[in-house]
């Protein structure tokens, strides 16, 4: 009997997280029953949402339960089918978790999608063509609705969201601009994903400097703006925001281990009469085939540009994720299981 | 030739205005030219947005100049008229200005609006069939949009603005639920205005407390949240909205003076999937005949009540809008002029 090697959580975080509350465990996988899926996962996704899931806190998600796998997306191979709708070879999107193998009930409608990895990696179906894609897509065009000509801000801009939704900010005709950390990331997004400008937020000690800073960059003002940091960064660009401007909130990674991030100046909300909204791409399952269908087609055709940091072995999983919350990450962190 | 009294702004506040910001001016009425209007004013409004305008800083209006009428809203009665459209005794509202009579271009459309007086009284235009009622209207229906069965919350309840808002939401099948400062203000909220309940902000300390309190208050949480306030009203509010809900930013008069007023919790925003929306009502002239048609009629059929704070002789008229700042006006606060 083969052995599936997983990550669980066995502790929940007091602040900042560590790799113990996290262990490796070697479980024996069972056998299949009647409409079971085997699939050997080749990635795992990491993203910053599973920081949220590791705390007991009321939120709009159930906390990951201790002492079983971390929750995650994973793209892998069908082995074993007991299902008449796959079959070994397949390649298949799910939430497989952190852990090498997978038995996947294939019955339950949408835990297990069949792709195509002939004109698209299977990787990017947990970046630019999966959930951080459509959560860019969403966020950009239900939130933020630009327009031609307008300007939009997306911070984390060399992340696997933020990238997305620059380029397809630049495909609608919009001005671009990134902000993240570090002059290399600030390099590529403007350089490989073609964004028009990028600031470094490590540059600026304090919200005046990175609103000056903005207010360079983006000369028209602020139209639309796509937050996955909060905190200074998120005063700096309500300061530049346009008269009725749109603010799409899908992640404050800034406050994740219980930091305050406060907003120092929501007066403006009214005096620019802003529109601030949050949205968690899974409440929106009604938007995915069209976002994937654009998104899709983009990075077949090499339109939609994006970078991954791998990490290798599903041992590697707790110090990768550790890396990514502290933005040690270049794009899309993934875990390479084969 | 008769004399206008009038009162200028002469000098801008640091800080809190006080009576030394404010000069009386009396002025010759001009003979009226072709076109022209001559109203009296028989009631001058006062309201919380005129303290932006006696700032210079870049707002969404333009400041209001030095040495010249403050602006405000007035209804009146035609003394004398040069304009085909007006004669004398027509009652008529306008932007006359904290002054006893003005001399209005009458051929530019919108600055002078025939109102009947004979089924809604004259003041009424200045508060609940006015702009106060409009933009209790607007953040209501157009922001908050709720549903029946929904909570309702509105700071400032028992005001021009606040009432109309909790007595709207309950004709929509709601709960309402005010916040107001101090036994009285409450106690007609729930019992004249109809509200279900009402919060006295000054019996709590901080955020907590005034949470722990709307929780008993709005025991299905929070789905709409109309606010004039800000603050640790603010915070405390979002900490009860439900998910998906809609919070209307009409004004922070806790932050008028310059005061900070950071939001603690934005990742709220985030965690309930908010969405938060300034807006004023003058920038909406579209949904104005809708509103007012609404309002008047409940007004008049004695379903939309109010209550009005009158303070006598244009002479009045600063001392009555420092002591609306400080909330010290019960209802709509007026200034009688005749």
């Amino acid at each position: 009997m083969a052995i599936n090697k997983q990550i669980h959580l066995v502790s929940r975080p007091q602040g900042e997280p560590g790799t113990d509350n996290f262990k490796l465990v070697e479980a024996e996988l069972p056998a299949l029953r009647d409409g079971q899926v085997l699939v050997r996962h080749h990635f795992l996704s990491l993203d910053p949402y599973m920081r949220g899931r590791m705390n007991d806190a009321k939120s709009y998600a159930a906390p990951q339960p201790l002492n079983e796998v971390m929750i995650g997306g994973t793209v892998g191979e069908v082995v074993e089918s007991r299902n008449p709708g796959f079959q070994a070879g397949d390649k298949v999107v799910g939430m497989g978790g952190w852990q090498q193998f997978a038995v996947v009930d294939a019955n339950q409608p949408g835990l297990l999608r069949k792709v195509d990895t002939t004109h698209i990696p299977a990787s990017a179906y947990l970046g630019a063509v999966g959930m951080p894609g459509v959560t860019g897509w969403y966020g950009l065009t239900k939130i933020c609705e630009p327009r031609a000509g307008e300007t939009v801000v997306v911070s984390a801009a060399s992340g696997a969201v933020g990238g997305v939704v620059g380029q397809l900010a630049k495909a609608r005709g919009c001005r671009a601009v990134g902000i993240a950390g570090g002059p290399d990331k600030c390099r590529y997004v403007v350089e490989e994903l073609g964004f028009d400008a990028c600031l470094d937020y490590k540059l600026h000690k304090d919200t005046k400097s990175l609103a000056t800073a903005l207010k360079d960059a983006c000369p028209n003002g602020i139209d639309g703006y796509f937050e996955n940091v909060g905190g200074m960064i998120l005063d700096a660009v309500m300061l530049r925001m346009n008269a009725f401007g749109r603010m799409a909130f899908c992640g404050m990674i800034s406050g994740y281990n219980g930091e305050p991030i406060p907003m120092q100046y929501p007066q403006l909300i009214l005096q620019s009469r802003l529109k601030l909204q949050g949205f968690i791409v899974s409440e929106h399952m009604n938007v995915w085939p069209e976002a994937l269908k654009e998104l899709g087609t983009m990075v077949a055709t090499g339109k939609l540009k994006y970078r991954e940091t791998v990490a290798h072995g599903i041992e590697s999983a707790p110090e990768a994720f550790l890396g990514l919350l502290k933005g040690r990450n270049f794009g899309k962190q993934l875990v390479k299981l084969i």
